[in-house]
């Protein structure tokens, strides 16, 4: 899955993406980052409404992880669990989203559940930037059930 | 600010509010119920996305703390500083997000932080609900800014 293929994904799949005129900049293992634009995610304030930035975090963070699930020949149902976010500042322009996963032993663990009982957990970290500055932190715990692990497949 | 006001504003300010197609279905001190449908913001897995959700459990909150300071006559800017959520199980249909302030002193002293300095913060409380069941919640802390307190205007 590249920038291409995560773009086609959330046009054809999620609406709202389209709504937000949500635009993949990059996409790959190490990260994945959205891009938005102020006019379809505007609130009262003339900045960028809180919501449309917790959805476009949230998208950035899945869309990382179906990412390395697929690189990783795990396809599974990835479904987030609990998530926190504190808003730093206004975003009063056009703003991106990046998602990363920052601790080093987080993905090995969640492939070694994956492979043990076809479900695991992870968390990912996002963070918004607007003109350069980080403006927004969102850190997701996110569930992912293998699709169709080789042990539940009927013989 | 009754219902109907409450929905123009939300349609006339937030367009994303429009393409969520939220209804306001109650407004009054005591709690703001909105309610949206499941097409506008479905997911690939044919459930309510997670971002619909967030967005959805922050306009009430805000829409709640709105009504409320201009019942007081205390007409503020109300920004949200941060928040949780917790996703309980897949939203199927059609849903409702109901926004409360359920601790009791939590009014009280904010309209005291507003009266003494201007600015003062509080705890909303979302719930979410599909056929009656809870399906997630929400808890968001927001930070209100009088408008145009007497004791800043220019004599």
């Amino acid at each position: 899955m590249d920038s291409h293929d995560l773009q086609a994904y959330l046009n054809d799949r999620i609406p709202l993406s389209r709504a937000m005129e949500v635009r993949v900049v990059a996409a790959s293992e190490e990260g994945v980052r959205l891009a938005a634009p102020l006019a379809p995610n505007i609130n009262h304030r003339d900045t960028v409404f809180g919501g449309s930035a917790a959805a476009i975090a949230m998208l950035s963070a899945w869309g990382l992880l179906q990412l390395r699930l697929e690189a990783a020949e795990m396809p599974s149902r990835v479904v987030i669990h609990r998530n926190e976010m504190t808003f730093e500042r206004p975003i009063v322009t056009d703003f991106t989203a990046t998602a990363t996963i920052p601790e080093a032993e987080a993905w090995p663990r969640l492939v070694a559940a994956l492979q043990r009982k076809g479900r695991g957990r992870v968390s990912v970290r996002v963070e918004l930037e607007c003109r350069h500055e980080r403006v927004a932190l969102f850190e997701g715990n996110f569930v992912a059930i293998l699709a169709a692990p080789e042990n539940e497949r009927p013989s």
